[in-house]
């Protein structure tokens, strides 16, 4: 038996994200079903979290055990030529037995994508947020630093199907604002994230942005560890899971 | 009577092209149904030239005339709302009625993107290339600089249906390699272009590339004006209509 840890991007716009669910696709369930081929047996495919619908990952993390001896080459390129091209395993390693790739990873980083202009290329409407109106970017940044490290961030989160576990206090590493021509893009880096809070950040600092709201109100926002409307749910279509790093 | 010149950008993926084709779903036929709805009468839309199936756009030029008064803002407004979301109306402008999107172009920009590494990122598999085989760029830089300027490029075209029409001499006044980590974009403008010469001429650069030819070869192809199995053409996916300019 062999533990192996892969690093998979996909294109989440058909699926149903990726923990597996009864009656949906999901990313988790197609790798399952093309490992069930390569191995012939069962295997359950851990994820370093999950991601929602509609969300994409460019280097998602999980980890599983086969008992098959493949070699890592050999695993990546007959993984590929199963899967969907909406799915990609982008780097296959062979991992210590006590790798997890959920419990070890160290932090996490997520980028959401918008196109800040009158109209969109339709090249990129299914991987980037179209904001027509005029953003604000100094303001943006301005909220985004507020955010940035050991908070409550309870203001921030959807709560999941039966209730929050656990704490609601996270550590936000980075929550960067960058600019390059009409593309903007927010980069999350933590060492873990709420229930939709990379898309409830970006939906804070879009009003932000707007000028909808004051950058100065994200401190109380922050106290109140309140989610309320003020605070919308950015779309998934633009949110990328960028990477997993490891101790 | 009024004349429009409006900016297109298109997804390619699902359209036979730009051309109205009896039995296909194209671009031009799209726009044409659209107005047909807008004005109450058959509209032709002319556009600077045709792209071939797959092939994308950022800035295809086109212009018609429209009976009904619209103004540049309603009119756009209307076309993006009937338009499918893959085809994106950038930009409408009134011109003079002697203004013709083909006619009177200066110059046209096509841009070529290629993925060069193992695994292609799968939110990028409809609008670019994947070439997992290292490139070398400085070969491709040397047989690009060869093929700028004014010559007859009738080694870097496929035979049209019926047959040439007139010369196949053109002025390409830029055929540039640009890295950026891994992707590679070849930015090809120049006063017009054969069929499909810029499929002809990234095909060729990427041989060239992947050290399959050498970048000293280029003058002797060029030279003999002689289509061969030697210069490949590139897939359609990874092709931009880029922007059209007008004197």
């Amino acid at each position: 038996m062999k533990r192996f840890k892969i690093t998979v991007g996909f294109d989440g716009t058909h699926y149903c994200g990726w923990q597996v669910q009864p009656s949906d696709v999901t990313v988790q369930g197609r790798l399952e079903a093309v490992l069930f081929r390569l191995n012939g047996e069962r295997v359950k495919v851990h994820g370093s979290g999950r991601t929602d619908q509609g969300v994409h990952a460019r280097g998602q993390v999980a980890h599983f055990d086969l008992e098959k001896p493949f070699t890592t080459v050999a695993l990546m390129r007959a993984m590929n030529a199963l899967l969907p091209e909406d799915v990609r395993i982008m780097r296959v390693e062979e991992a210590h037995a006590s790798f997890h790739s959920r419990k070890l990873a160290k932090d996490k980083e997520y980028r959401y994508f918008i196109w800040n202009s009158a109209t969109m290329p339709p090249t990129d409407r299914l991987h980037c947020l179209h904001v027509p109106q005029h953003l604000d970017i100094e303001a943006m940044r301005q909220a985004a630093a507020v955010l940035e490290g050991l908070h409550d961030f309870a203001a921030f989160t959807s709560v999941p199907r039966g209730g929050f576990k656990g704490s609601t206090i996270r550590l936000l590493h980075e929550l960067k604002v960058r600019k390059d021509g009409k593309r903007i893009v927010i980069v999350a880096r933590g060492e873990g994230f709420l229930y939709r809070m990379v898309r409830c950040l970006t939906g804070w600092l879009l009003r932000v942005g707007k000028g909808e709201v004051d950058a100065s109100e994200t401190e109380s926002v922050l106290e109140s560890c309140i989610r309320t409307a003020r605070v919308p749910t950015a779309p998934p279509q633009g949110l990328f899971l960028w990477n997993v790093r490891y101790r």
